[in-house]
């Protein structure tokens, strides 16, 4: 199954758009407790409640081969019908991209990967390249430093724009998203107004600091779906003891349905 | 030692600013040659040769843990007084990148590494942090795409010139470099002309089709030196025989030779 569609089915089974992202932190797991073990009780105690989950690659990487071994475990150990985002950021030359695109595509067969524009059509085509997989463009990141690039105006319009202006060309296959920060609101709506129909990974609510009622309203499209609203820190750290995984579940189940509160109605 | 150090050292002994890139590709592997083993024979053939090796990770994420271990064993076959950049041109917000820079400057030792400037300041940040760590910041890439964005005029300037300024601006500690490719000339030589003392990663010489004598003159600094050309499959794949490695050797001795009949004298 495709991804729009496993997405649409997780998202209503579930009723959520809440995405929980598998970024564990050495410094924060529980003594005693492995990254696999950890992310597979997170997963035990969330998976009625997600729309989907999403791996930032870089937690695991940080372990060398061992931290891959471990990706591979917590990617076992989700539901098949939940979609998972592999958030790489990656981006390369053409030839290098079919690379990366089979690495995460294929090797790991996430549902989605997140990818960066900045060099261009030909590091993006091998990911658009599978149909039924999702290739989420940054376009406009939760981060301080966001600014610094993405900002810059030209011919009177934000390179974030340009970038969503090149995603809705690109997307031949109909299998775009695009990556918009929770934590600029204005712009997370300009970006939805541009791609009314397109599915937005939106980071930054929770401990980044955005505002879930603002984010849900801009971000979620007319029927109230096709936003994913990814949640890390604030769902897998609700507490550093050994009843974490029932307190990420407590904190997933509020963040839900505070989230439901603020979706239009389809 | 610090990167920039290591770098002219091996570049002064070997007379070299011939930069291999270790992309072992599946599809152009000697029959019954493993990727470690492809590398090491290739390493053990040009390490007299090169000024530093440049392993791109997505080569080795195709084979997933497997994959990492191949390149675990590939850097334990570098000699320890050839600098070795990490290919990963990674990207991400601050809590994240910091994930990144352990991976590639701690759990795998690499002397340099590449990053995607989109994600602005906070994403570069934890980089540059390890003082004898160069990051090396994409700024006019090699490929087709690159025009798509990195060519947008902001203010008179097209936007790599901004990301220019910004490395210049954000070099407190002097351990930025920029990557530059080969197949733009012109663009190479006004990096240049910006940074003059700063280390460019120039790769687009070879397959790509970058002309060596134009890239040489235009991206070494006024001794002939802080200058990476990179070349991957030129090298690698000189022969699809048993006599790989010599073959390779061969090529690296050419490129090298053809490298230094261009640059200026110090």
């Amino acid at each position: 199954m495709g991804f729009m569609r496993k997405l649409r089915v997780s998202a209503e089974r579930n009723n959520s758009l809440l995405c929980i992202g598998l970024d564990p932190d050495h410094d924060r797991l529980p003594a005693g407790v492995t990254m696999a073990q950890f992310n597979r009780a997170i997963i035990d105690a969330t998976s009625d409640v997600v729309c989907a989950y999403k791996p930032n690659l870089a937690f695991y990487e940080v372990d060398g081969a061992d931290g891959l071994r471990a990706l591979e475990q917590t990617l076992a150990a989700i539901p098949e019908d939940i979609p998972v985002i592999g958030d790489a950021k990656r981006g390369d030359i053409g030839n290098t991209a079919r690379q990366y695109a089979k690495a995460l595509f294929e090797s790991f067969n996430f549902d989605a990967a997140t990818v960066n524009p900045y060099l261009g059509l030909d590091s993006v085509e091998p990911f658009i390249a599978y149909p039924d997989k999702c290739t989420f463009l940054l376009c406009r990141t939760s981060n301080p430093g966001a600014k610094d690039f993405q900002d810059l105006m030209i011919r009177g319009q934000p390179l974030y724009e340009h970038v969503a202006f090149k995603a809705l060309e690109w997307n031949i296959h109909g299998n775009i998203g695009l990556v918009a920060g929770a934590t600029y609101p204005q712009d997370l709506a300009r970006i939805r107004q541009l791609c009314p129909a397109m599915p937005l990974l939106v980071p930054g609510v929770g401990t980044q600091g955005g505002d879930v009622r603002a984010v849900v309203r801009l971000s979620a499209d007319a029927s109230g779906m096709n936003a994913i609203i990814n949640i890390s820190r604030a769902v897998l750290y609700a507490s550093a003891g050994a009843d974490f995984a029932e307190a990420a579940r407590n904190a997933a189940l509020r963040l839900r349905d505070e989230i439901n509160k603020h979706r239009p109605v389809g």
